[in-house]
């Protein structure tokens, strides 16, 4: 991560600004402010998953210390969709903010309610429900929100009016003229703003480096219809929960070719039971039944659709792939289908849990193999068109790390958006529009990560982070001091703890090899007696820690204690 | 990972006895024993990277105890090629096999000579050149090496004759009929095998999921030709080190084109110096130059060669795009070039230094924009040819999970091999060959992990990684409680030591809840007269860790210690 000034905010301008606080260098921990004046509303709010030197962290959320002491000109939050790296940080904000109003579908509405049922203490969530097509007039800001396909339903792109013209924030999009369960995008609708004073769009480049248009689900369903058709023993299908689409999908199905349907994953049976609730699934409830009525069926009979796609550790998948799995035991003549695309980082999880599907004789079907999956992003030619349909006067490439936003531009400029006009800003950085120019300015506003641990919320520090890392790759040695207080003796030899290391009883020359060094440490001390008990402690460490790594080439953490008695 | 029953061996049987010691479950780690009566050769040793729960492990190698007590036995072991996971355990068994003779090409030869260097204190391997064509008489084994394909030179393919047929383990192999730097696989000399009795075939699988022959390099050759020749700043390539085939096909490039090359990174300066001790190069030695040289050149005439293309923390490329390389910073207009695939688990990092990369504003080339990369395995057409050349009597897929093994299986079940003729041997899984018949038997020899560390092998548990990572999930917690031996009263108020869980300094209430604890157990302890410092320990154990997870939902390790005095 390359360091950055921050710069004090300039708070009373009459510009616009547009300042994302998260998405622009990761995938997830969306979310976006704009301001205009003293008003301010802010765009999405999700978590993001830790990366792989955050180990023990639970999901990052967005930094929002910009809007501390003016928690009052924030007039409200609109919402694009509700997967949670849109609208998963919503608990952890809303009660620092003052509980502003926040708008959304009512499927992210009530994905939002049900994770928040978690946060017991807190008051409910403030929630408007809106519509694509509906207009919401926020302080100086008039939003208007427009209907794109997603894999989840109700994904909408929003139109921000302000004095200094129109903000489109795409949301997360593909076009599927043929989607499930769903409509169309709304070209027509978005085509509108073609003539009208867009003066900066915000659009998705999550899967810009794939050449074409994204595939439509009607692709997807007639695989998996095929696959209904020729699974003969068990069907169990692994995907994301909130893949809602894929949800609908498969539900379908399992109804139409007189399958039961299993839900193995707690966050499945959420997502369908808000399904059932808004009536967007379109199947007899009864095609749902539990795993125990399942073992009375024929095995034709029965689909299990299940989380764990990605090989997470306690996912139901995971814990049926390694034969851990409380009511479903795996047979020969099993297929399982992987309905999602392997997340970057994932493929090892991945391939160990299709391993073990192998290994029990099973029918493996993924990604790679049959389109059984897939994304709800948009691709180069997607892209393109986005940028046609909205003729925006400037362009900020969102929703990714840094190649895949590079690579959009690259698509912009390929269709002649000049490079002065895209704005390739970091997590951040302000973006200012004034009198029809805009310019990507130096100031930055606080985005670093903020960390969610159990209950604690940016909590865990660099700090811990670092010793978390260093435990794990090379374990911990504390070595207990107890020291005669008046004489600053030590007594007797020195205990030792040591945890990740080595196994210690297997090793009782290292361990007297180290009482040895903490004795001649105190030895020494005695002829100097300006040294006080930090200085020995400092000796221990180094001294210690020298022979630990001469004698193992491995530098646990050393943690000298003196206890005086 | 399913657990396995060990049967004890029986040994002196006449039968044709293969044993994978790994390499069957995995990617690496690479080793086979062929036993027939007394007599065995073992075939590679090689290293295997550590899993994602294996937190500072350095690499992983075969397990040898089948072998202790029969050092006598080992006739010898022989060498498909220089790759680590083929060889890279040398040093680590030959000194317990007593030094036993290893048979190997010269490249292969001066690779495991130079790591062996770092292995002070022990003697020289004892090792054999040998050349594809040779023939090798070890006991009651006739050893034949054929020349196969790969991202290597030298890489052969070895034919053990034995009393009950012929045994041949393909080791990592393509047909490249246009290779770079390298001759075509010898398909004559394999063909020869086509009507002798070869019993069983051993052949690599790590690429079978990809349909078609496998790319011939020349086709990389030119693509790499192409950037040579459009790029006019400087040329940044990153690879792997042993990607020796690469290095020639780059150098080549570098010095038709008028570049220097700048080395960078140990391994790969360390292979460019045994290909020109052993003349595989075929360039001026001048054209490599020390990076403070390239200062004084202009762009257009330098190439950088680096080993970190997968995002390796401490590796070249990495500190590069990091700025944390001494010596080079990049520029706008570096070109960066990433010759090679990456490795499942490496998505994460590799995105990560490609985005700094498009942060500086430089080009970035990889494999999926272009072809850059071939990789050195068998497609699923190569492997039904080497099935068809060599028509083996029984087949077992070697060299990968059981995923692309039963891939593997199915090709050849594709191509007519009756299922019962393939054997989906597990690590350490004994395959018998008697009068014609072989049968994958119950017998299983150790195969587990024996782990590297350090100067430590096999001296890191399960244990000792259970606590790392542990530690590294939620931190630690040692609690020091110092008691009055003759009363069993605590003094004072136990000190507390806290790493990786929060930052305790700015958490006083929780650390005085803590103390608070320990005391109530011991007031409650004055009660019970029966309960020792151990019972005391537990309770401290449990109680502080309750609380502890009911105040932050972590769960560090807490360590209790009790120091009397």
């Amino acid at each position: 991560m390359i360091k950055k000034k921050i710069l004090p905010p300039r708070r009373s301008s009459q510009k616009l600004r547009i300042i994302p606080l998260g998405g622009l260098e990761e995938i997830g921990r969306n979310s976006m402010l704009i301001e205009y004046g003293r008003d301010i509303i802010m765009i999405d709010a999700g978590i993001q998953f830790p990366e792989e030197d955050m180990p023990g962290i639970d999901f990052v959320i967005p930094n929002i210390s910009y809007l501390k002491g003016r928690e009052r000109d924030l007039k409200g939050i609109a919402v694009t969709h509700g997967h949670l790296d849109h609208v998963g940080a919503m608990s952890y904000i809303s009660e620092q903010l003052g509980y502003p109003t926040i708008y959304a579908g009512q499927l992210a509405r009530r994905i939002m309610e049900k994770r928040h049922d978690e946060f017991m203490g807190q008051r409910k969530l403030n929630i408007h429900t809106i519509k694509a097509g509906d207009m919401v007039k926020l302080g100086q800001f008039q939003l208007e929100f427009f209907h794109v396909n997603h894999n989840i339903p109700q994904s909408m792109g929003i139109a921000v009016h302000t004095p200094e013209g129109i903000v489109i924030n795409t949301g997360d999009f593909k076009f599927d003229h043929s989607p499930i369960g769903d409509k169309p995008a709304n070209i027509a609708a978005i085509a509108k703003y073609h003539d009208k004073n867009v003066i900066c769009m915000l659009s998705d480049s999550t899967s810009v480096q794939n050449k074409g248009y994204a595939e439509s689900e009607k692709v997807i369903m007639s695989n998996l219809r095929d696959i209904f058709q020729n699974t003969t023993g068990r069907l169990i299908i692994g995907m994301f929960a909130s893949h809602f689409g894929r949800l609908q999908q498969v539900l379908l199905l399992a109804e139409k070719f007189g399958r039961k349907v299993v839900l193995e994953g707690r966050s499945i049976k959420t997502n369908v039971d808000i399904g059932f609730e808004l009536g967007l699934l379109g199947i007899n409830p009864k095609t749902v039944i539990d795993v125990k009525d399942a073992h009375r069926l024929p095995d034709n009979k029965v689909t299990v659709v299940a989380t764990g796609a990605q090989g997470e550790q306690y996912a139901a998948l995971t814990r049926l792939a390694s034969d851990e799995h409380r009511d479903l035991k795996l047979k020969k003549g099993d297929t399982i289908v992987f309905s999602s695309s392997v997340i970057p980082g994932n493929e090892r999880s991945v391939q160990n849990i299709q391993d073990n599907f192998y290994r029990h004789g099973c029918n493996v079907i993924h990604y790679r193999m049959m389109d059984v999956h897939a994304g709800g992003h948009a691709w180069t030619e997607d892209a393109k068109l986005m940028i046609r349909l909205i003729n925006p006067k400037f362009f900020c490439p969102i929703h990714s790390g840094i190649t895949n936003r590079a690579l959009h531009k690259n698509i912009a400029m390929d269709i002649g958006m000049p490079e002065s006009t895209i704005f390739m800003a970091d997590n951040g950085q302000v973006m200012e529009f004034e009198n029809g120019h805009g310019r990507l300015s130096e100031e930055r506003v606080p985005a670093n990560y903020v960390m969610v641990d159990g209950l604690g919320v940016g909590d865990v520090s660099a700090v811990v982070l670092r010793d978390r890392q260093q435990m794990a790759d090379e374990g911990m040695f504390v070595v207990i001091m107890t020291v005669e207080n008046k004489t600053g003796k030590l007594i007797g030899s020195p205990d030792i703890i040591s945890r990740g290391f080595i196994y210690m009883k297997d090793q009782p020359e290292l361990v007297a090899a180290s009482r040895d060094k903490v004795k001649q440490v105190f030895a020494k001390h005695k002829a100097d007696r300006a040294a006080d008990f930090g200085a020995i402690k400092t000796r221990v460490r180094n001294e210690l820690g020298q022979l630990l790594y001469q004698k193992t080439r491995r530098r646990p953490m050393v943690l000298p204690v003196v206890i005086e008695v």
